[in-house]
């Protein structure tokens, strides 16, 4: 794989990850007169749950200014961290279920390319790479691409997984999704995909009407610990899970893929590397709506059992036997 | 107030609360053949974050059957539990920010009425009266109704608020809420509307594009603890916060309006009932849609800061001063 660095007008990095013998060298200058990119304005950190908001003030049409006022009360800091962009494949039309497993597995590479660079910045505290797909979440960019977060703190849902974690190992001395895992497995009602070195299953709490973890055998903090092997296993898979989740429906199904990694500088020991992927689709043409038990008090209530939506995703995979 | 208890043909109770004098006694009976309401089949919780879901598996045309596997790591209990509807109006084309002020106290009652009710039953660990309001957020039922949950166990985002207010009390002495509450009236960049005993202000850390905290001057754990005063004072105030966000793109604004009480038996001492807002609507047209960083990792990014907001909300009332 070649690894070229080059810039954009608007003073954005551009790297490219060539896995295509014989593709020219990347030379081509963006010669467009683009203002510079303005990075994420402030974040805020919220004194009733100490969880941290990001202000993203330059979206809009006018200028972001921080407020005169000051209320020591909410902790504000700048929008360090960074994003960045990972274009799956040069196909316009194309999707990452589509990709061939050589290039999945040159994205696994990108990723973990990546999380070791985004690591290595002073303000990372937590490397978050993850693909939205489909209009019904928003996604405008059509071209086959996921972002990466650097984000400058850990975020909620990882601070939360991370102390049930130590909590479950300082009671069962075992990791969590050790046990998990091996209960999974064991019984088998929920796994729909299965390869030798990760396993895809519904969670049998499932918050989504669609959702499906990846989960590799051995414990790894995050993507570049993983060895050689259990990549090109994810990238024999992770395909397979694509294709059952786009013949549920018989249509492209809108997901969030998020790469879940320990974060940069604490909780190593007891952070369990994972892909969760989920939609809000609950039917072909119908969406679950976040409203007021989800996104007032975080509490999901799905109208479909972890069994039947691990049944339907079986149902569309010829090759599985269990 | 007059309040008269039936039964519907299916099974379950409604109760009217008649705050008009002369209305006809409530004799009509539900002769319906209906067949008796499911209640939510279960409740399991995710061994990775400890955080409860609701299997709400009724809502399908099949009947739900619990799986025969066990999975002892998931702990799973029968969905007890509460959910009761609340009609705001007769007025079929009315919503809540026209309702007149003797009709929002009439709900409050209500709202006090049902969490002094639900507080009483075994399994009910937290009440939350909300309204949804607006097709954009899923609102099939057009009718100008809200719901209230009885919880059988206390809600992720109510239990990281509590966790926050009693380190902050046990760091300083008082309550965040009392800290932030005088730290925003004094500033007074932020708030939209004030009265003798409640204050609407944007949250300096606000998740949404449009967001409005009411919040009473005095610490009250849940809607029975407040005085006849307090809730004048609300039914005046609280319309005209909803006229704001009406007015804001000139079209009935979609929100969650969702009441934070204290848990029914834990913590009564550091909670402080207050009403959060919000709206995903960020143009008259455009959506917020929760996607990889809200959905996957629970931090939110917002288009617009919280002053840009309080800006918007007070050029459209014509009354406030500040």
């Amino acid at each position: 794989m070649r690894r070229s660095v080059r810039e954009l007008a608007d003073g954005r990095e551009i790297i490219y990850f060539d896995d295509t013998p014989g593709t020219p060298e990347r030379l081509a200058r963006d010669r467009r007169k683009l203002p510079v990119q303005q990075p994420l304005a402030e974040i805020r950190r919220d004194p009733l749950t100490g969880e941290w908001v990001g202000m993203a003030a330059h979206r809009q049409t006018r200028t972001y200014r921080p407020p005169a006022d000051g209320l020591p009360m909410v902790v504000r800091a700048p929008g360090r961290g960074r994003c960045e962009v990972v274009c799956f494949t040069a196909d316009h039309d194309s999707s990452f279920g589509e990709l061939s497993r050589g290039r999945v597995r040159t994205v696994m590479d990108v990723w973990a390319d990546r999380t070791t660079a985004l690591s290595a910045l002073p303000g990372v505290a937590q490397v978050f790479p993850f693909e939205n797909r489909g209009e019904e979440i928003g996604v405008t960019l059509h071209h086959p691409h996921g972002q990466i977060y650097g984000y400058p703190f850990v975020t909620p849902r990882t601070e939360r997984m991370l102390a049930t974690a130590r909590d479950y190992q300082a009671e069962h001395g075992r990791p969590v999704m050790a046990d998990l895992l091996a209960a999974e497995r064991a019984v088998g009602r929920r796994v729909v995909a299965a390869g030798d070195h990760w396993t895809a299953f519904v969670p049998a709490a499932a918050r989504w009407p669609v959702e499906v973890h990846m989960v590799p055998h051995r414990q790894v903090p995050d993507l570049p610990a993983l060895t050689p092997d259990e990549r090109d296993d994810f990238a024999e898979l992770y395909p397979k899970v694509l294709h059952m989740l786009d013949a549920l429906y018989d249509r492209p199904l809108p997901y969030v893929a998020a790469w879940h990694q320990a974060p940069v500088r604490a909780d190593r020991d007891v952070a369990w590397l994972h892909l969760e992927v989920f939609s809000v689709l609950r039917t072909a043409d119908r969406l679950k709506y976040l409203a007021g038990s989800e996104s007032g008090m975080a509490v999901w209530v799905n109208d479909v059992t972890p069994e039947q939506i691990a049944d339907r995703l079986r149902a569309n995979d010829p090759v599985l036997v269990h």
